[in-house]
Formats: C-alpha cells, sequence, structure tokens
C-alpha cells in the first residue's frame, strides 16, 4: 500500500474506501493506470471490508480474485470502494468497485469480486 | 513492468515466461511478495502469451481476469508462465501460473484464467 | 429455459428477471436446487439483460462467468435478476443477483459476474 | 446428476470424469448443450474429483466457480475431466475440462476454475 502511496480514506462496518494517485511509475504504455495498480487497491478495499467485521487482530488473506476492468484508469487518482457481500467464519465473498476521478469526474475502471479467508492469530 | 523489475525470460507461440524479483518494496507485512505483484506478472504473461500469436503491431488489453492465490509469494523471484488456451479474433482466453523460486526450489503461488482482447492499431 | 421450467418475469432496458420453481428433479441430495440450476438462471437473466441493449434479431452467448453460491438454493422458487455492468459493443460485462422465495421470504442464493458477447444475424 | 444422465466413468485420487448424452432437452436454440449443463457437469466432475481426497463420508459444496465456454456443446455426450489444483482443510482449488465428443472427435467445449468448501458430516 505504502509504495502504491495508497490511503484508506473511509472504514466502516463491512465497507472500506482507499484512494491511490496515478503516478508516473504504475502506468503503461499509454499513461494509464497498470491492471496490476488497480487489482491491488481493489484488493486490499475489499480486504480491509472483511477485516472491518472480523475481532480485532484477525487477519485476512485473498483467496481468490476476479476482475473486470472496465475503461483505462486515466485521471489523477484511483478509489476503490470495498464490500462484503456475504459475511462467514470460514470464508467471506467481497467485492469491489474501482473509479478513476479527475477533478469532479467519476469513471468505473473495474469491478472486482472475489473471496478473502480469515486468519485468526 | 520495468518498475517491477521484471523480465522476459521467454516467449514462444502462445507462451510467455516472465520473472520477478521479491523486493522488500513488493511485499506484504510478513514479506511475501504482495498479491498486486503475482497478479501484475501473471497478468502480464498471460498477455504476451496472447500477443505472440497475433500480428506485429497488435496490443492486447485485460477484459477479465481471475487469480488464485495458492500459497505466499516467498522466495527469491517470481516466475509466471502464460499460455493461450482458446485464440480468437474478438478475444482470446488465457492462464498463467506463478510459482515462487527460491534456488533449486518451486512452489506453485498463483494460477490465473482470464480474457485478453486484441486491439488492433 | 422451458424444461427448468423457468419463465420471465420482468425486461426491461438493461434488466431482466427470471423465475424457475425449485422442483424435486432439480434439487440435491438435500433437497436444495443443484447448483447447476442456480447457474442456469442467473446466466439466462444477464444474458437477457445484454439482449435488452442490442437491436432486434440479435443474441448473445456466455463468454465466461463466475458464481458465487451464498446459501442453499431452498424454498418454493428461484429468481434472478441480471443486469448490465458495462455495454459494449464486442462484449457486455453483466451482473445477476438469485435469491430464492418462499412466501414473503427472500434468500440471497447466488450472485454472478461474467461476460457476453454479442452476436448479430 | 440423475436427472441430466450423467454418470461417473472414472474416479482416481484428485481426479474425476463424467459424462452425460446431449439431449434435446438439454439444448438450446441451436440444439447444442445448454451452458447450464456444461456447467453442471464440470461443477460435479470438480466436486467429486476433491471429494476423492476426503475422509469416507465428507461432502463438499461449491463455493465459486468460473467457467469459459469454448465452443457450442455440439455432438454425441459431453464429458468433463475434474482435479485437484490445490488440495486444503478448510478450502480446495479445482478445475475441470469439458469436451464434447462425437465418435472419435473430441472438442475443448469450456473450462471452470473454482473452489470447493469441504463438509464433514
Amino acid at each position: 500500500m505504502r509504495t502504491l502511496g495508497a490511503e484508506m480514506i473511509e472504514i466502516a462496518s463491512g465497507r472500506c474506501r482507499i484512494a491511490a494517485p496515478i503516478l508516473p511509475s504504475a502506468t503503461q504504455q499509454h499513461g494509464y493506470a497498470h491492471a496490476g495498480l488497480t487489482f491491488a487497491i481493489g484488493d486490499s478495499a475489499a480486504g480491509y471490508a472483511a477485516l472491518s467485521l472480523m475481532p480485532e487482530g484477525s487477519e485476512v488473506l485473498t483467496s481468490e480474485m476476479k476482475i473486470h476492468l472496465l475503461a483505462p484508469g486515466k485521471g489523477d487518482r484511483l478509489v476503490a470502494t470495498g464490500s462484503v457481500v456475504k459475511p462467514g467464519r470460514r470464508l467471506m465473498v467481497v467485492r469491489a468497485d474501482v473509479v478513476a476521478e479527475t477533478g469532479e469526474d467519476r469513471v468505473p475502471v473495474a469491478t472486482l469480486l472475489g473471496t478473502m479467508v480469515p486468519v485468526t492469530g
């Protein structure tokens, strides 16, 4: 997260928002955010959304995650909103939506759907 | 790719291998490669495998990709092998397998299955 | 669809709802709807949602589809609501949510996310 | 399975093959096997492959499954080969490949990748 310059801008029960600047180092040939960056912040937002429903000191691991890339990640920053579709002790179904922001403008960039596994210390 | 220190170590018809060192900057709390790095090199290997079957000057975009994380990305470097499951003019089904290498040791770290869309200049 | 006793109960621009009774012939050992039935009506609802945005006489094929099974398909009938996440000429990203209904009761049973390919006659 | 006329034709450690005839009742407008049938036998083959690695009396549930449809399910019967990508006590990563057979001819029809959850009685 720190490497990406990402920061959590909202955390609530079953919900988390993470923002990351679209820096030149994370862009492809065309100046768009690389799929890897989009995946990373969507996956992180989904993971923290799951974590928000678990006892303190817990951790989560991504078991599997599917991402659909909807539009080029072009703009000032990416904002990912993660939420929990179905909580559970053994696994949690999560989703995240990622938008690219440029000033007031917001364009949907990706949607993710996957499974987190709770890990208790 | 360059940001990740990744390099292509093999390219053949419908197949591509990419290696990336597991650097401290791309690891999580535990010193394992972050899911984002594993995704990025798996996705890239799958993309170049698709590209290898297309006319020169073509490009591909990831439409959707699913990743299963099988074990922590722990070791010297990650190596992703991408291949084409089903070629096509409108879309290509691709897969990639990622292993973590430590000396002679190889541990399966992730498997990816997804769709690439050819883009002709 | 007919084999499953399924019927379309709503069709609008980018949206479709399909209902199917949970018959003994489509249940597993435990009397729950088989994953295959749940997949079939979710996939169909998503497909018709895509079709609703296309010119008359068009068809769609499922390219890939991911389903998360959230709870046993137990009750009188399954109702799937399909919608279009991202329309496109070459491919359409679609989703569907399936609930099991028993009288007034509704339990989320599955969520699907996938890709449809338009086929023009 | 019985409704589909499906039968298990091979079971080994971490591997299972299931065959089902392509009957008129399971075909679409064009006489091809419906995606629901292809999903059902692929999912079943993957599930039994997982079950083959578990103690007797165990059961498995599909947590999530992704299917790529590669070609129309046209022919005499569908044959699905399921295998275990990564075994585990809490969840098992599985895959299946489905082919359509017509006499000696075999055409790849679908590939599936997903997660099974062991359920112990």
